[in-house]
């Protein structure tokens, strides 16, 4: 089983890396991560980068493709690059899904027109420009397209997709694997939970790191 | 404010990224990770590596340590490499933490004996051969060392941590940024959940990963 996840500059690293621990575990398959070029890829932070093993051109087929999100995400438009990749790889896919604005990708790439998807909650004006019908839901499965929430939400999805792909007890042991018993601290995690100062911070602190 | 992130050979990647996604959004931080040779570190899962800024040896001083774990925390042992690397640093920390099995590399440094600590649940006898009482809690605080469980936990636990760094309304906004609202699909998350066949299954799995 070929999993590939396509990394592009200023992605953000726990949409890529979440989704991964999950499916770099299952038996029989294998998790490439793709770039326009091989090599190490930024992240959104700045201080980290993933290397990417393949180039995109090199791939031309894939069981499974995971879009994380991040910044970069939304100057990836036309058929060059990776919407371009997203697009042609679709058809032969058993799984095309997405991570946050991962999610924009395959918005560009034609794939959400009609259907529902979900996105990060700050990027739903712009997923719903794509013809999508936007569900603050952890994941959204549509057919064989899985949009999942910002950054985190790629954790649960990964697990739901883990049990399609291998079933429920590989999934499961998976889940016991990376001790999967989230309990968070706060209970700030959606928008729906948090009052407008914590919304307004949350655009501080991007700005922050933006002039940093 | 200066956050290390030590990677070693075959660390597990969301040991290390889930709490960079988390700390990196922190006002005024910087993360960077630092390993034995600056350059691309493999992880446990073989297809990933992730990109080492700086030499272990370059970095004498930190205000927060978080060291990953991962199948190559067993193997770190004696004063050369990181468990000394640990010992040096941490008198000048104002936070030392863990998560996974890199709680093994604070025990062997000699920093848990005698403390209430958790670990991977696959990993409890090992870290109670340091001195340490294992508690089965996503993260345990202890002065100023912090230990979480396994893998995902280090979430949980660097939500905590930027609250006593930054205050809970910026922990709360990060928590927000990064949409952790989790809802995983099954509920086989800890021991105390599961039942045998599922962690049968666990260790089957890493021999299936192992002899890949």
């Amino acid at each position: 089983m070929d999993i590939v996840i396509p990394l592009f500059e200023r992605f953000t690293a726990l949409d890529a890396i979440g989704p991964y621990e999950v499916l770099a575990r299952l038996p029989g398959a294998r998790v490439r991560f793709a770039a326009e070029r091989p090599g190490p890829v930024r992240t959104d932070t700045g201080g980290l980068s993933v290397v990417a093993e393949v180039g995109l051109a090199e791939v031309e087929r894939a069981d499974v493709i995971v879009v994380p999100g991040g910044p970069g995400s939304r100057e990836l438009v036309g058929d060059a690059g990776l919407v371009g990749w997203v697009r042609r790889l679709h058809p032969g896919t058993t799984w095309t899904t997405s991570v946050c604005t991962g999610s924009l990708v395959l918005g560009a790439a034609g794939l959400l027109d009609g259907l529902e998807a979900t996105t990060h909650w700050g990027a739903v004006a712009l997923l719903e420009s794509f013809g999508a019908r936007y569900r603050p839901e952890r994941y959204v499965v549509q057919g064989r397209i899985i949009t999942a929430a910002g950054v985190s939400a790629g954790i649960d999805m990964a697990l739901h997709l883990a049990g399609e792909l291998a079933g429920r007890p590989v999934a499961e042991a998976i889940q016991l694997g990376i001790e999967y018993d989230p309990q968070p601290p706060f209970d700030r995690g959606s928008v729906a939970k948090a009052d407008p100062a914590t919304v307004a911070l949350v655009s501080r602190l991007r700005e922050l790191r933006t002039s940093a």
